[in-house]
């Protein structure tokens, strides 16, 4: 059984073939990272003290003030011996999360930095500013937020709203929900704090990123939508294909030059229960709007429902979902297709 | 020119001879990761309110209260097809650092993750609690402290006391000193925030990556040598070798049952300028005592003290120095030389 969902591709669906790239192992370069973006700042006024760090040791003396970094990303890249594709795939996070997002799933499962990397590209995943490896500072305005297992239950549509119980046994989910919910609380160990103030770092370090790694592939996931399509604007020569896993925003058509983005293939995915969900109905209202006006002035921006395309539970988290590979294969057949 | 350094062991240094076992590329089977330790605790009485997340996109309910996880730590590993040794090799970085410690150093050249991946080891590096990638809560008990670059420069012997400068062009460094300090503003992009009431947490987590992963070889920095020591205690069998690289702290003598570890070889490594150094002198005593202590009850011990070894200029960041992969040679050579 095919499905037919961008014009001259067809999608295995569900593991009916094995894929012909799966590879049992790759042969390795360099698993390596590096910090971008960022700048100094200093502290002042804060009163000097007397700490001990670790047991069995003599205090010593603490002073805070000082000269701090703040607003820097952190990359990690593997780079394979033999790459298939000339260029990098550079994973992006979304919000209150990490690069964690694209490795191994909640379940012990690989996930889709592994996927990539079999399929023989060089992976680049990144922290973004305050999240993760990248470190976070007291120099950040305003109090971060703390995403609740209520909300990531709910937002990332693994049940409907208020479906969420403190005792895991009475969570009620989605029938057929993909992600694996006995594997939840695992993945709320992944959650970081968030701030809401960091926009403008988190640009400039991922320009410094597309600067130093690209020409390239950008994967972006929620939030990372935002900065994925700000990189396309401002990169379009540089950013060969933008494939975006449940854009939680997008830039107003009004206020941007959409014709920028017609050298950029672009492809959306949508998982399932969206429909009647207003919350994300408004998530992918910008986008949809976006993508219209980047039809008309030329563009490509394809666009799956999984749910019509016949692949039904899954939800924000699809890159974690039981077949977290099949949505994989679909991107890669999108790329394929684009001959990247 | 070779120094004799431990008993039936030469030692080859600054790159007089490539390492024969130097590999441009391995197979790997996995790259992945996963979190361990940790639990579910819940906030309440904070407020409730509307905030958007993203330019474009419609506020939301936000309410802070809920259930969390804390305590968690991340563990990333690279699995090779066909590893040289049987036993993995974790890394266990210091105070106020992450992993990334063991990854691509500041200067942009790889470091000990790279280099024992490269020697065949399966290599497991982790983010201790609150750091990292393991995320950081606000239960965490007491204001995290926070390191400035002048506490940097200075602790870690980059310069002697008090030679640190805000401006980069004035900071004096020690002669000959092996850190790239051209590159230190990029490493202290690294310096993540850290709570003094932790060890417990971090206690646990350690544990329980032990009794997943071990067998073993441990390899520690600064702070990670308590929680490397105490995993040796609580482990003699599974832990089958203990590198500490200048270990901050030891847990005392009187105080523990030292012939549990006579099972466990154990090498401590320190770097230069120690001698004279008040500080530096107190986090060596509690090891130096207790490495007293084991060789009475018939452990191994060995201790290096590179400038003693005729390697000068060597740094707490060791495994960041210029020279980082002569120092990782001796301790692949002591390694080796325990059939690990």
């Amino acid at each position: 059984m095919r499905f037919r969902i961008f014009a001259g591709l067809t999608l295995s669906l569900m593991g009916l073939a094995a894929p012909q790239f799966a590879r049992a192992e790759y042969a390795v370069k360099e698993v390596g990272s590096f910090y971008i973006g960022g700048q100094e700042q200093a502290v002042s006024g804060q009163p000097i003290s007397e700490i001990a760090t670790t047991p069995g040791m003599r205090p010593f003396r603490y002073d805070p003030n000082g000269e701090f970094e703040v607003g820097q990303m952190y990359v990690q890249y593997v780079r394979q011996a033999r790459p298939r594709s000339p260029l990098p795939l550079l994973m992006w996070h979304g919000g209150g999360l990490t690069g964690v997002t694209w490795e191994t799933k909640p379940d012990g499962k690989p996930g889709w930095q592994q996927y990539f990397l079999n399929a023989g590209y060089d992976v680049y995943v990144s922290d973004s500013v305050e999240r993760g490896r990248a470190s976070w500072s007291r120099l950040y305005d305003g109090p971060p937020i703390f995403r609740t297992k209520k909300e990531g239950w709910e937002l990332f549509r693994i049940g409907p709203p208020d479906s969420y119980s403190a005792d895991a046994a009475k969570r009620a989910s989605y029938p057929g929900v993909q992600f694996p919910k006995e594997d939840f609380d695992q993945f709320t160990k992944e959650f970081t704090p968030r701030w809401l103030t960091n926009d403008a770092r988190s640009i400039a370090a991922y320009q410094q990123l597309v600067d130093k790694v690209c020409p390239c592939i950008v994967v972006v996931h929620s939030q990372g939508g935002f900065f994925g399509y700000n990189a396309a604007l401002n990169n379009p020569e540089k950013i060969k294909a933008l494939v975006l896993v449940e854009p939680s925003g997008a830039p107003d058509p009004a206020k941007i030059e959409v014709a920028k983005l017609k050298s950029v293939p672009m492809l959306a995915i949508w998982g399932d229960n969206i429909k009647g969900h207003p919350l994300w109905q408004n998530f992918a209202a910008p986008s949809a709007r976006l993508r219209e006006a980047v039809q008309v002035s030329g563009g490509t921006f394809d666009w799956v429902s999984l749910p019509d395309a016949g692949m039904t539970g899954n939800t924000h988290m699809m890159m974690m979902d039981k077949n977290s590979d099949q949505i994989a294969d679909l991107v890669r057949d999108w790329l394929t297709k684009h001959g990247l």
